[in-house]
């Protein structure tokens, strides 16, 4: 088994519980508590809390509770965001992991109202995991700060809600000007690479402040720069292993806009400037073992 | 010039001007910003965010940038919940204040994400007010937490969206047991007095901490209460005023489910309570001016 898998087969699990867990705390009302858990106990990845999870390891800082429920609060975002560009006014998509979605499985409006209630939840939800800190050390109040303005503006106006927007541009051939620049950086970096690079940004936020371990400046930068790498070649995954879906749907992704080949090549440059992220920190930070975040890159391109 | 008029002209275009600010900051995409400008700059009469205000200023306290910014986070979230709200799958409205609704002028998608934006940025705007604290007092940042807590539940799961969810259970008559206590408890509080009384805690909360003027521990539960009742008379008296049309769409609002008078004597002593908080007030804490506040009150029955 390699660090990955044995990272995710202990993690994954508790990141779920927890999630279970804040889900039916946050609403007295059983049937809506329902409709939430649905929205996002689905067999969900949760690549993007591993992905702090995984950096506060590979800075040897020990994950306590308050840190799990940390963590996990991007998963909410996430989660809204799944439920919402499922909409019939968005994407109009009735399936989701295999099964309906949440708007063709309970309605329209409780697909919405759904969404808004686990958008405002993920804010709750940091706002309060330091009560999970009776026996070990708390996260500052003003590091909570933070977290929560990465938060908002990663996932706001200027992240995945202006992703979407231009994502819905470009279906169906409305926008006839795509370019390479404008797919990467204003739709694949705040639709997706913007949650991914907040989950490693904050994973060296919280080592710093847990272990006082990491200590260069560029670090936390590289962290954050291997998240954003890493979202857009996720992205561009996504769109090389859906070519044939977009193609029916008129979508202009980037392997459509310059070819299979070129798409690769992007992807490929992508995860090797997210080594060379990985080997800068390695080279500036004696506590920081590699293997795990190095896993995270194996996951994407032609040996999955 | 009563009072609250003048207060009203003093702070409303402070408001707005500080809303309009934030707004254009919050995206660099200047087609996005103006929809949420239009969503949110449409002539509300700015009642939560002024409350928080008359709070601080019945306290003699003086409203610094950083308690101004951090008034106008709640007027984010109300006018998200206005944008769902008006959604086709929700209550399909076309117009808002005399103007087409965000849905019927930019189309149901862009509604969806503007509200989406409006409600992550108020968060934003809550952990960035402090910014604007150079040569004043900045609220601690314990209290910034708490802030960002009592938003998010009031907003979410337990607030405005199950309200909502009722609301809408109210509709076409689909509830046949619709009581008394159901519709005060189950809609009217979590629909329109979290929110308001969201204004009156933080307003209490704030004074507390800028002004060490306010002592009593019981005035901080007075404080929300008089929120409370305020918020559930001012639903009702909306009600009231939208019998008829409440009647066309199938409505069991309270006049329809208890008669008119009845509606309006519960009404009265919700206004009656919220008077007798202030009372309690102004018998504990010396440094507390009753007018303004009593002036809000005045806004809502006959005598409007």
């Amino acid at each position: 088994m390699t660090n990955l898998k044995n990272f995710q087969a202990i993690w994954r699990p508790k990141i779920d519980q927890q999630l279970q867990t804040d889900l039916i705390a946050i609403s007295d009302d059983a049937e809506f508590a329902q409709m939430m858990c649905y929205a996002v106990l689905n067999g969900g990845k949760r690549l993007r809390p591993l992905l702090t999870l995984a950096v506060l390891s590979s800075f040897n800082v020990s994950v306590t509770p308050n840190l799990l429920k940390l963590a996990t609060a991007v998963e909410w975002v996430h989660s809204y965001s799944l439920v919402h560009d499922d909409l019939p006014a968005m994407d109009n998509d009735l399936w989701r992991r295999g099964q309906p979605s949440v708007h063709a499985k309970f309605g329209e409006s409780s697909a919405i109202l759904v969404g808004d209630a686990l958008l405002t939840g993920a804010f709750q939800v940091v706002s309060e995991a330091n009560a999970l800190a009776a026996n070990v050390q708390k996260v500052s109040d003003e590091q909570v700060i933070t977290i929560i303005r990465q938060l908002s503006r990663y996932a706001g106006a200027n992240g995945m809600v202006i992703g979407q927007i231009h994502d819905m541009q470009n279906h169906g051939h409305q926008k006839s000007d795509v370019t390479y620049d404008w797919l990467l950086n204003d739709v694949y970096a705040p639709k997706t690479a913007a949650l991914i690079s907040y989950a490693t940004d904050i994973g060296g936020k919280l080592s710093q402040e847990m272990a006082s371990t990491l200590v260069h400046p560029k670090t936390q930068y590289d962290l954050y720069q291997f998240g954003y790498d890493f979202g857009l070649a996720f992205q561009i995954q996504d769109d090389i292993d859906d070519f044939d879906q977009d193609n029916d749907e008129a979508v202009d992704s980037l392997p459509h806009l310059v070819g299979m080949a070129a798409a690769k090549r992007t992807r490929n440059d992508l995860l090797a400037d997210a080594r060379q992220r990985l080997t800068n920190i390695a080279q500036r930070e004696a506590s920081f073992d590699r293997q795990l975040l190095d896993e995270f890159l194996d996951l994407i391109g032609e040996s999955v």
